[in-house]
């Protein structure tokens, strides 16, 4: 059986910075592959455009300090933000709505790679009942409850259409599910205590899209 | 042969106001299918907890007004959205790096409803060479500039390994594409003149796995 795990980071990040830690541990994922050493800040502010005492203050939140003149540890500092953005631990998540994109993530062996393991899926279409996608087994909706518990899920991720978002996400806090992660288009609300995170890949294509049209007719 | 399409919109909004047209928009498709014909900033405004002069000001860039007390025709404000969102469009895509996260977004038709054609893929794995998934054929890697040629590309989408998420992107601006959609958790550069937006999914999960600890913690 699967154990339930989760981070340890015990204070609130602001999100700038937790969305900006992810890119200096995909640099130094890089740099290990070279065999390289130290790093100073003032290099992994060339290499992502960041600004080098933006980057200091960001990996002080964490206890992370480098040394003069050297920097920072790559081996150590790598290892310290994994384990710091919770990339390192299994986090046991349900998809709720198994269509083109639920598989598709489902699919993704990439997410476990970055500590979201997918133990079921469940939809309310019948023919899927039974089958598997990557070895995880699709059930239908109703027997949410009953995996949450059984396995452990914290997370619950919707993919389903957008006009069901806001009924999967109350099936799922009623199922005891902690995290709600949304790719639907579709703002939804959850329970105060319920966490929530919104991957709108089709709002980030609204904003490519006007860029586009806007460089096109310079 | 598919033509290059791009959007007609011709002010560059701010990116909130862009962020948020898409969940205005997948309320309102929720609504037609339940024959509502009118519909006020109000109601709008307590379905997706916003405000409703934001409702009304995000709208107003549109050139889009409700008539007072009725508010905006559903149907109407339906297709005005799709329509400047680009979703109604279609852009050609090719998708770089064609492992579990690429073959995924190849895999999910629901991209395309949101205006996004992906015509080809391309990887280095000279086994994928020939391969086809969902109808889309997958190349290797020096065919790029033929092919955003050829297919009429606008779009790049990068799904390679953390590493190679620079070099794709060189090679993609190289061949001509118009915008870069990076799905890496590596921060790239691109030179001026192209798009660039950033799907961090993993990100995301960084942010949701933080409150998550701190909520559990409470």
């Amino acid at each position: 059986m699967t154990e339930k795990t989760i981070p340890v980071a015990s204070i609130q990040l602001p999100e700038p910075t937790l969305r900006r830690l992810p890119w200096y541990l995909a640099y130094l994922s890089t740099l290990k592959k070279t065999d390289t050493e130290y790093i100073s800040t003032t290099r992994i502010a060339e290499a992502l455009d960041v600004d080098p005492s933006q980057i200091a203050k960001d990996l002080s939140f964490l206890g992370i300090r480098g040394k003069t003149r050297i920097g920072y540890q790559v081996d150590a500092l790598e290892s310290k933000l994994r384990d710091f953005l919770g990339f390192g631990r299994e986090h046991n998540a349900i998809m709720v709505g198994v269509g083109s994109l639920g598989a598709a993530l489902i699919a993704d062996s990439g997410l476990q790679r970055y500590g979201l393991n997918i133990v079921a899926g469940v939809d309310i279409n019948p023919s899927l009942t039974g089958t598997q996608i990557n070895g995880v087994e699709i059930y239908p909706t109703d027997r949410l409850p009953e995996l949450v518990e059984r396995l452990n899920a914290v997370i619950g991720i919707i993919a389903v259409p957008v006009e069901s978002a806001q009924e999967a996400s109350d099936r799922l806090a009623e199922a005891g599910i902690k995290a709600i992660w949304n790719f639907t288009p579709s703002r939804i609300r959850v329970p105060e205590g319920v966490v929530i995170s919104n991957t709108s890949i089709y709002s980030h294509l609204a904003v490519m899209y006007n860029r586009l049209s806007l460089k096109i007719q310079q």
